[in-house]
């Protein structure tokens, strides 16, 4: 399928149910978002967890309870079918992979959808820079970091963090690019020994896959969207919807749009 | 002396003669400048050599030829007499050291200000980081590295870089901090492997004193005003007077006017 379809088109062919596949790589230039869907119950613990741990869970929008819009983020959004497949978590456990929850929707449904590292990955690349996980055709490595979140309510956990390498120079222009986006994660939030925030091997990432790593290389971790999925495995709402990993909202709002400066 | 001196009142006690020392500490606050004086006929190629390596040599301010006065710096300056210690270069050789350069100058000397550490030490220092130099009450560490300015006429050489070491959350931090302040070096060229530059060990240094790197800490490294000097031993012109190390001029300009955001 064209990868430069606007926006509004590949949403009408996901919520079509033609389209149900990883969204990297389409509608370069647009903001993509992790999505979670939470009871009204639970829903300001999980925003206050947010607000608390902006790096791992930057809020970019949420809509009103029971309502499947977000108007800010796209014009004719509708969260129960516009992305290609959900994933249904039951007291923080997976349950099913789905690509509609019309059936499965709830009149007291919140809906967050939170900043992913799509775009900082396509500043980076715009600036020359090259994204290992990209290069090779791979999930980013994550791994479960020593950092504890700032707990809300039920909700706790470490962050997770995912990791590219970069020579040193490199490495200096990413923190300098991705500084200007706070809104998708922001600066790395640490480089160089993976054993200073709890990373026993690189090789071994505990989401995703690992990337080559080479000599010279210094690894730099970003906080990760997977981050409050840990958070929703300890709190273990009675229900829980995500998308699935790499399977995103993709929005009608420019990447550049984010950049603070 | 009383350190919080206006930096006019600082200037008046140079001139003076009653103040001849080091300038770190002073005048917190207001931008110190490193001085470069040559020729005219050298000081277009100079000129040139600055702005081809503006991360090393960041100009500014510069006087008419044969002028003592920098308006644009300090109202009242007179660069004759407004700086603690002079050094004298004859054919990139060191001749002498002086408080007072009237006796020495001469209708077509040209002077260049370039900016200084000091500025940026100052705001990563207002952020709570720490400077491992100023905590040991030792001068920075330089090293010659193997990376090469880009040269213009005579004016060519190795550039010199300054390093402080940081743990990796405060080295992101430093990074942010200096990248708004491109006048005064910008952010580090490097980070880590001080090999990978060539530099064979960071408790040799090559200019300065060496300081403590604790376990886990990561070293950075910055484009430092020593390169031009090192420029101006390989050019060889008849004369050439700078400050003496660590004994800036110091200007009116608040550090704050040096931040591009």
């Amino acid at each position: 399928m064209n990868t430069t379809l606007t926006p509004a088109a590949l949403r009408q062919r996901i919520r079509s149910g033609e389209f149900t596949a990883n969204t990297s790589g389409y509608c370069p230039g647009f903001v993509q978002c992790n999505m979670t869907i939470l009871p009204k119950a639970w829903a300001g613990e999980f925003l206050q967890f947010c607000q608390l741990n902006p790096r791992p869970c930057p809020v970019l929008g949420m809509a009103e309870a029971g309502s499947p819009a977000i108007p800010s983020l796209a014009a004719d959004l509708d969260v129960r079918t516009d992305i290609p497949r959900y994933r249904v978590f039951e007291e923080g456990r997976f349950r099913a992979e789905v690509t509609d929850i019309r059936e499965l929707w709830q009149d007291d449904f919140v809906t967050f959808m939170l900043g992913c590292s799509f775009s900082f990955e396509e500043a980076l690349q715009a600036d020359g820079l090259e994204i290992r996980n990209v290069t090779e055709k791979r999930n980013v490595p994550m791994y479960r970091t020593h950092i504890d979140c700032t707990p809300a309510g039920r909700f706790r956990g470490q962050m997770v963090v995912s990791m590219r390498p970069f020579r040193a120079a490199d490495a200096i222009r990413a923190i300098q690019i991705c500084t200007r986006f706070p809104a998708v994660h922001g600066a790395p939030v640490h480089l160089g020994d993976p054993a200073q925030i709890g990373i026993a091997a690189l090789d071994q990432p505990d989401y995703g896959e690992a990337v080559t790593v080479r000599e010279g290389e210094i690894p730099l971790f970003w906080a990760c969207g997977v981050t409050p999925q840990v958070a929703i495995e300890q709190a273990r709402p009675p229900i829980c919807i995500t998308h699935s990993p790499g399977c995103m909202l993709v929005t009608d709002i420019p990447n550049s749009r984010l950049a603070v400066m």
